[in-house]
């Protein structure tokens, strides 16, 4: 049985990251680590100063951490030096600390990407798969989420726009069409903010008579956890890289 | 039996109409002016020049003119000196020419509206229904049209946000969101383009754990044309006014 | 402030009322019954055979109920012979138990219905709205609700289709065109069952060159519990009778 | 220059091909056949009876034919006897007739398909690909189409099915779920008739906290002359052998 920790373990998405690891057969949950002391489901969580002791005592074969870029900066590293394999779900670091953390986890294996939702990871590929035989159509991409989303557009949906513009070239971003306008080899980026929408993506090609739409839509939080839980059973033993979900999927 | 004649008669819209005109019982089709002679479905078309002497010959009852705002400035004149009922769906008049010609024809009832598409119109009343419930609600408007199109948003989409702004007070426009982002007391309008698309209109509600979401689609450009022949069987004898086709639909 | 007690108190439907109550500062959370005795956010829940004295003692003004016909039938009883008023959720009444039901609380004022979701129930009155306007459209209604759910279509599209019918006349229902078919004046109803939807509904008018859409979908099954927590906050000290949303909202 | 001649060259499909035809500087119409002679573009039209003689006047490199079954067959032997390239659209023949077509036409280089749409064609690509990754997902097929089509699902839409089991391994197909219901392995099939719809298709993929859904649109049936004649720039020279446009496009 692999086991497995979690940082942040009693906030919001570590419980229900918890409830999914004691769900999994494959799977032990002995605890984490949080910004104060408790328990999840009945494990231990102990103060995030006393990761390397837990790590100790406890042996997690892999730890998951969705908490915030300066937090898994320590974490992260203490748990790397003691082997301990790593899911990163946490975003929002800078260029430097990016390089500068995967420098320091290089001897652990690691999945790290910043949706981990398997359903939009094999959107990306038919994203992909569209792009490549729709390159003379306009493209125009489309996304929805809860009125409390800051940053417009969301990160998986500059990740389509990535993957588009691998395979059709890179075209300009169009946001915001007003007044007199004219279209031309651009990609139409449009962010919809409102309600508790949990987070829906869709592509348009459109040609003269024709229209190919792709679209995800998820309907709860719980599908990034679930994509994390899937990756920690599958990273431990791997040789020290970095994964994304598309190896784990094995998409 | 109506009698209807035709501006731009040999046009794509003039002909469209003409057909329509012709299979409705109700009315007859007595031909047109166009910038050339000719005929349109065996009816004869005159030099627009010849206008008056058209009318003089072929009494029409109703007049149907969706071509350029020069041509109707000069052409809708001459009619409702003679008598003629007025179906324009002509658009791109300044303000002062708009003053200009109500005031020139305001002898003869007429019909004009930015939108004859009788769907578009019931739509605007349905939205209005929505807009006065739920007014509490994230909105946001998106549009879709062909890629040629020049104006951003359409004339129907402008329209709708007048009439939820009737309804729940006026709020910013919020075009392309990009960067960090908050959602205020705003709508957020969304401009797409792309391929032959005809025309779409959606407005979404957003609250915390739903969305109801209005829209209205069309398949042809005929569905303009439609609404203008069923404004041409009821305008003539009306008092004399310029209506919508709310007045003509009942709505 | 209104005092509110639950039925099924430590179930998942009325942990998340309980959460809307407490967090609704014109309500008291008082605690409930359930099939065993416990807590539900520090508020004490008792057996549902100590309704009675858990009434005389904790005097709620309103008692929600989302359980089975079974328990209703009972708990109802008790509850409306004490003069607390009544929000119920429960369904799955036969019609005798439902006459039955009714006239055995006839003396407090009750809100019941079959959606207690404030879209759902704005969404009927569009739907109506719409049908009122277009009864010469070809209609279809789709819905779609998780893997799980059995009875098709959904209670919601069944009121959805009484609405239509209401306005536009008696039509056949279509389910399950396949071969050659025709259509008539039916309205073909198609339900989509998959994955862990929440619950879409969508009513759709067709004409000769265009198609409106009404769509109401749900993101989280709280929504049914945040309408319940608004009629228990309106019902209480209204004139005895069977209210519905409509009376609630004020629609 | 590649000669182009058409059967049922004067019908609205024939028209509709023609008018592409002249616009392709890759190709030169040379007129056609129909049941009566005419011109279409200015091109001869000849009595179907005088085929094989306008083909060894007219010398075309390809035959487009998008008519009936009993007309292909008599018309795609001449043209097949004399060299000459063939599109066949026309649909609705028997097994035995499809049979021995094939074999009296084998000599010339042929294409041959239900659904000529470019789109339509790589949106079979992408469902292919798409059932690849979500074969545990479930899935659900909707189409809709205009009020007066007759045969349901549609033919694209049951290319749709083949396409998915040919991934996922066979499933009963479900049509008009109603009452008490069971999801078990199997796919929706949901067939919308209504308005003037050209075609919409569209599959779902639903799991437990997502979907992903993919729509092809078609908005004017000229989608499909548009596939025909860029069949009939590339088929000319080919080997002789029966082609999709699997093959006429690269897929």
């Amino acid at each position: 049985m692999t086991k497995v920790m979690i940082c942040g373990a009693m906030g919001r998405m570590g419980t229900t990251i918890a409830g999914m690891v004691v769900e999994n057969p494959e799977l032990e949950l002995v605890g984490g680590v949080d910004v104060r002391s408790g328990t999840v489901l009945g494990k231990p969580v102990v103060d995030s100063t006393s990761l390397a002791s837990f790590i100790d005592e406890h042996k997690p074969d892999v730890m998951i951490d969705f908490t915030v870029a300066a937090a898994t900066m320590v974490n992260a590293k203490i748990a790397a030096a003691k082997g301990v394999a790593l899911v990163i779900g946490t975003t929002g670091f800078t260029p430097a600390e990016d390089a500068e953390l995967l420098h320091a986890i290089k001897n652990v294996p690691v999945v790290k990407t910043t949706n981990f939702s398997v359903g939009v990871n094999i959107f990306w590929e038919l994203v992909r798969e569209a792009a490549k035989r729709l390159g003379d159509y306009d493209i125009e991409v489309i996304e929805a989420h809860h009125r409390h989303k800051k940053d417009a557009p969301s990160g998986t949906a500059k990740t389509i726009l990535k993957v588009i513009e691998e395979e059709v070239g890179v075209r300009d971003e169009m946001y915001g069409r007003c007044g007199m306008t004219e279209r031309k080899n651009e990609i139409g980026v449009h962010v919809i903010r409102g309600g508790d929408v949990v987070g829906d993506h869709t592509v348009q090609f459109h040609q003269n008579y024709e229209t190919i739409e792709l679209t995800h839509r998820a309907y709860d939080r719980a599908v990034f956890a679930r994509g994390a839980v899937r990756a920690a059973a599958w990273v431990p033993g791997k040789t020290p890289a970095v994964y994304t979900m598309k190896e784990v999927l094995n998409l």
